[in-house]
């Protein structure tokens, strides 16, 4: 993604494919947080100023790892920006927006890779918790409380509206205009943000 | 599950798979409700009493082809037999219950395979509109306007909630005692069957 905008795809692919699994491998075992591009460089037996400038940041790093449909520190902070108000329905219209073009087909094949292979599962709950979460809780984190909890409730109604509309296509939720699912879904998402947690989850 | 339960799973392995894989076909190709027994047994050249012997019912032997966790038509009735008030909490107690129990294995490996086979995502669909829609719609139809769509939103939370809790395991969700979720998730599942549709889904 990064790379096709900043038209430095070019270089040896095999370099590239080394430093990409290098970093699959340091994120899913080390985490996104205690990874280093030294570390990566180090195992991909490339000097440390080739990945910068084959891959720009870490951020965009482990976007590349897992071919991202988004970047989620472009998208959200757009979406949060507006306030907690109405957020839900923003955020599902965004998902909806991302899945429904270009990048539905990638997100496809990641949802589809991610379930059958262990270190790609690892790599998406990093890319979710070190990048969406932390992205989406900086911007409202103030104003919740158990703001992971909320993030995973989140996070398994976007991934079945994944599943059930793009993969399995259920019908009529398959078809459906975005705006008939963003006037469904977005309260969900809403109320997963700012309802009070119940007593039974006040813990979690 | 029909086969352990009534002790029928004797009999050819081979013969067994070869029905399998002409109802996988039949299913997928024709729909559950056009497929016959008999165009099944045919085409796995068998006699059709064979196949009711391995298998007992259509219904059975839809299960059987994609090795379902649970039987709907097991389930569903006691979940529903409440009535519409709070049945989106019994539902999400109860998918939780055959996911957190020995069911969870299969429900994982039938996820995993069907989102990277179009054949079982085609047998998927059909399982889900022909047993798990018509089961629950025969029992709450009359109730609900609007009965695929909210059918299909509630696929989509469980859907997502097997993804994150099951598959990808994004904590805190994946450790939280049953319980909490059900608080959380039990009424949008609620809302789904039975809140107002908004004008802009009402057409869908």
């Amino acid at each position: 993604m990064s790379n096709r905008r900043t038209g430095r795809r070019r270089g040896n692919p095999d370099t590239r494919e080394q430093i990409l699994d290098a970093a699959r491998h340091a994120f899913a075992e080390r985490g996104f947080e205690r990874a280093t591009i030294r570390q990566i460089a180090q195992a991909a037996e490339v000097d440390p100023a080739l990945v910068h400038h084959y891959f720009g940041s870490k951020d965009q790093l482990l976007l590349a790892t897992i071919d991202a449909p988004f970047d989620p520190q472009e998208v959200l902070p757009g979406i949060v920006a507006g306030g907690i108000d109405g957020v839900g329905e923003r955020l599902v219209r965004a998902f909806i927006a991302v899945w429904d073009g270009p990048g539905g087909k990638r997100g496809a094949v990641l949802l589809r890779s991610a379930v059958a292979q262990p270190l790609l599962v690892r790599l998406v709950r990093e890319f979710f918790v070190s990048r969406v979460v932390k992205t989406a809780l900086k911007e409202l984190g103030s104003e919740l409380d158990n703001g992971p909890f909320r993030a995973t409730l989140v996070a398994s109604q976007l991934l079945g509206l994944a599943m059930a509309r793009y993969i399995l296509k259920l019908e009529p939720l398959a078809s459906a205009e975005p705006e008939a699912v963003v006037a469904m879904i977005g309260p969900t998402v809403q109320g997963y943000l700012t309802s009070p947690v119940p007593v039974e989850a006040r813990g979690v």
